[in-house]
C-alpha cells in the first residue's frame, strides 16, 4: 500500500479561484479544506458546528459583532458555533478550514459567495 | 470580548518534553494538540477514530505494517481508525495532532509513552 503525505504548498498551486473550498483530507466526518481568500466574505454563522482556520501563507482577519482577530502564518483559530464572523484579507491569503463534511461556506447566507460543496482538490 | 489568535511556534516554546501532547484548542468534541516527536515512539492504533498530524516545524515518519510515509514541514498525513503505526523523528520535529477529545496517544498500547490526557498549553 502506498502512502502519501499532503503537501499544503502544492494543493495551494491546483487552483485559483478565491473564497473556493476545496477538500484535501478527511478524518471521520470531519473535512480539511484549502480556500484563497482576498477581500471580504459575508457575515454568516454555522449554528451547528466550530470552524478552525489555520493561516498557511499570509494574513486574514474575522471580524466578529464586537471584535476581530487577526492571523498570521502560523496561527490557528476557532469560530464558536453560532458566532457571526466575517472573514477577510487585504492580501490573497491562503487558509486551511477543518469542519464537519457538508458544512455550507456561506452559513445559511444565500449569496455569491456560496461554494460548491465537497470539491477535492 | 477579546478574540485571540493561537501562534503554533509560541505553543512549542511554552514547554520541552517530548512526546507529551499539549492541547491547545478545542473544535466540537475534537481537540488540536501540539507535540515534539523525536526518537521512535511504539506501534499502536486508535480503533475508534482516524488521527491527522501536521508537521509545523521539521520532520517526521510514520511507519506502518508494509509502508511508511515522511511528513515535511507543511504537510500533513490522516491515519485510519484501527491502522497501526509507528511515528518516529531523526531530529526534533514540532507537529499538530488532531483527533476526538479523551484519545490516548499509545492507543491500548500500555506504554511508558503514554501521555497524560487533557493538558493545556
Amino acid at each position: 500500500m502506498k502512502h502519501t503525505s499532503i503537501n499544503f504548498k502544492e494543493k495551494f498551486s491546483l487552483f485559483n479561484d478565491q473564497w473556493s473550498q476545496r477538500v484535501i483530507a478527511e478524518m471521520n466526518d470531519y473535512q480539511f479544506k484549502v480556500v484563497k481568500l482576498q477581500g471580504e466574505f459575508v457575515w454568516h454563522n454555522h449554528s451547528d458546528t466550530d470552524e478552525v482556520f489555520i493561516v498557511i501563507k499570509g494574513e486574514m482577519e474575522i471580524e466578529f459583532r464586537g471584535g476581530k482577530v487577526t492571523l498570521a502564518e502560523g496561527e490557528m483559530y476557532v469560530v464558536k458555533k453560532g458566532v457571526e464572523h466575517k472573514p477577510s484579507a487585504i492580501n490573497e491569503c491562503h487558509a486551511l478550514v477543518i469542519e464537519p463534511r457538508g458544512v455550507i461556506n456561506t452559513g445559511e447566507v444565500d449569496s455569491g459567495l456560496t461554494a460548491q460543496n465537497d470539491v477535492w482538490v
